[in-house]
């Protein structure tokens, strides 16, 4: 049931509690349980153990279904090829314009990730070597967050890295499939997909069964328990962020129609009734507007409980002197989507710090971004955008440091190495450097 | 005392069950400890609550200390300076040589590291904005394992990537702290040290207290409740990878002297006895001359138990029948440190897929990367060298995707959106989108 009033909470940059407040808005922490990681240590150490048999007796018993063989849980080429063409034609042809964009704008990333060297004048070469990952696994969630343009945002840049092999998992509840998910699978090139999913998904990625290939990365969002299993699994493969709710932060300097706000705003809270959307203004009038375009939407909106809980829980309006305090708070939020929905958004941009992906202008609406803009839509949340950045094709890179001493250098380094290595008590490596010194 | 015998077990590549030795060789998994966990945990929570007073409590009983005020615990940049101005001169010019090359190398990797961005022939724009983190904390491991080395490896690059402060902590047991460490903090631009160590020190960073700041992301090595302490806060904060033992892989054609590669493997050997070195060659006859080197040099080194400890239990000398093979098995190690000492190592470094550095041709010692090369000693271990790079000024960077669409560019994008938002039941971010639809 809708609630009566959707009002998300407004604020004033100015008052004095303002700091407080802004806490209390952006507090999010994953709720750790210490039950859900004891069950995710058990499975683990099955699967460990156990390998394809641990996996098919906790498929049946989580996802409820009936077999005996891992070969029943494996879907090739030629069944997602036929997934592909038994979609709506119209939808095969978004996926595939959608993928084509995403490609092109990760080939550009690709290209600022190349492997360089320099020589010094002794003749000593200095570099990087820039080299994709040998095997990725993906995770893909089943039932109602499972997302074909999530498949071409994770697969896809793991390819343009030159990765040859992305193995997908995607669990099958009741035996039930999205054959879009499929479909994107096809468009991506993904290798091969096992119907697994939970825990025992990411365990079998990350040390490989008799059927499933150990990965070198797992990637993509999931439950508790694939979060927990990933956060376990970590150093044995590497893994992405784990993901917080989705979050907008909406600037805008009131010259946008209110109603395209309002629905930015509803793009983010339709996810799950902890998105977070904040639109930021310095015009009150305008904050004014938009509540009341909200009031008007709302009730035409598909998922409208939803978007309510969401903006009364964790929405805001947020009233600010000026465009330039706007910036501030930016920085502070380090939100994972900021739309700058402002005249001349180029001006503001040298401002923004820390933002995970930045839409600017008033026709950039978020949602373009999460389908078919090019950029990847896997965005760092809950104000990590701090220290992290987007799913990139360099996230399934890796650099190695190549180092050649001429004998002249080694000679002149060797007396530097010397000295600090018995600094700190290491006379193997002080010998070591001191063999390469010229008498 | 030493042990009787030093032998590295000898393993033959065509051997049947080589792969299953191998595998056994290499096997390592850090003691997961469930005591140590909840410790952990508690050291957490309580620092979270209780802040300083907490972080003095902790420091008192582990470290020993008598203090009641954070300020005893802070140095400021005077007690860094007069640390470097009371060293030896012979160590502070040193320290100074080396910082200045891995501050050169840094530099060539800042180079590769810029914002960037492309225009669609409709006017849309789209790239990326590279950013650094706002503040960085720098773990440094009191006692034996204090590195002024690693101070300079872990600090010049945040420096480099424009981070405008590089807070260090340092744990003082019995108050006793290392004059090189801290001259190694004032040459490499660290702004702040805190006194402290320990899951309470790594605790304090993350969320910060009364007189710690908080910072994005915490870096440095450190023992097992410093490593899980990271693991837990690790999305709270970025942290960079929990390293394990450090490992050699040396490849010889057989013409290098055998004492030179005897000595490199020490140079790992000695860091622990978990440490490990391994040395292939398709020169039978070469491996029995490094043996024979082992077995001379080992009785002269400070510390023989140390690396006989380490050679017995984990180190190994391969036979292979060709270098071709030897590249296959370092592929398969993918190891923290590789030596190329062979006749034109160029010829083979396409080879190499997995590696952390590479150090090239008979005079590039492992050591000198250590100190003073350039490129950094903080590397992927354990085989992580699949999935992970040398610590990098792309660490204390982070990204924005940056999405600019023109109104003709929304138009037509909106449309593909509008498609898969509603394959996928997002209303929201269909009409969101077709706001943006021309009429």
């Amino acid at each position: 049931m809708t609630s009566e009033v959707v009002a998300p909470v407004q604020l004033d940059f100015s008052s004095p509690d303002f700091s407080a407040q802004l806490d209390s808005l952006l507090a999010w922490e994953s709720v750790s349980n210490d039950s859900v990681q004891e069950q995710v240590k058990t499975i683990i150490a099955q699967v460990r153990k156990q390998k394809d048999q641990a996996v098919i007796e906790y498929t049946c018993r989580f996802d409820r279904r009936h077999l005996s063989s891992m070969s029943d849980l494996t879907l090739g080429a030629d069944r997602l090829q036929q997934a592909l063409d038994n979609i709506q034609p119209e939808q095969h042809s978004a996926l595939e314009a959608a993928a084509s964009r995403i490609r092109e704008y990760h080939q550009h990333q690709h290209q600022q990730q190349s492997s360089w060297n320099y020589r010094e004048s002794d003749g000593t070469l200095l570099g990087q070597q820039v080299t994709p990952m040998d095997r990725v696994g993906l995770y893909v969630p089943g039932g109602r967050a499972s997302y074909p343009s999530s498949v071409l945002m994770n697969a896809i840049p793991a390819s343009v890295a030159g990765v040859p092999e992305v193995v997908m998992v995607v669990p099958a509840p009741d035996g039930e499939l999205n054959e879009l998910v499929l479909a994107a699978a096809a468009i991506a090139g993904v290798s091969r997909v096992f119907t697994i999913g939970g825990a025992q998904a990411v365990a079998a990625l990350a040390y490989g069964t008799q059927t499933i290939p150990k990965v070198d990365k797992i990637i993509g969002p999931g439950n508790i328990y694939v979060a927990t299993a990933k956060r376990e699994v970590f150093g044995q493969v590497g893994i992405d962020m784990i993901a917080g709710p989705s979050e907008i932060l909406v600037v805008c300097d009131g010259q946008s129609n209110p109603d395209w706000i309002a629905m930015d705003l509803f793009s983010q809270a339709e996810h799950d009734e902890d998105a977070q959307a904040i639109l930021i203004s310095p015009d009150r009038v305008f904050l004014g507007q938009v509540q009341k375009s909200i009031n008007r939407l709302l009730p035409t909106m598909e998922r409208k409980d939803i978007i309510a809980t969401s903006l009364n829980k964790r929405g805001a309006l947020i009233s600010v002197p000026d465009l330039e305090s706007a910036c501030e708070l930016v920085n502070r939020i380090a939100p994972e989507h900021l739309e700058l929905s402002v005249e001349e958004p180029e001006a503001w941009l040298p401002k923004i710090r820390h933002a995970g992906a930045i839409f600017m202008g008033r026709y950039t609406a978020e949602a373009l971004g999460d389908y078919c803009a090019g950029p990847n839509h896997v965005l760092p949340t809950s104000g990590t955008a701090r220290f992290s950045s987007p799913l990139g094709v360099y996230d399934f890179q890796k650099r190695s440091s190549v180092i050649q001493f001429s004998a002249e250098g080694a000679s002149e380094m060797g007396k530097v190495a010397s000295v600090l290595a018995r600094g700190e008590s290491l006379t193997a490596h002080a010998r070591s450097a001191e063999y390469r010194i010229k008498d």
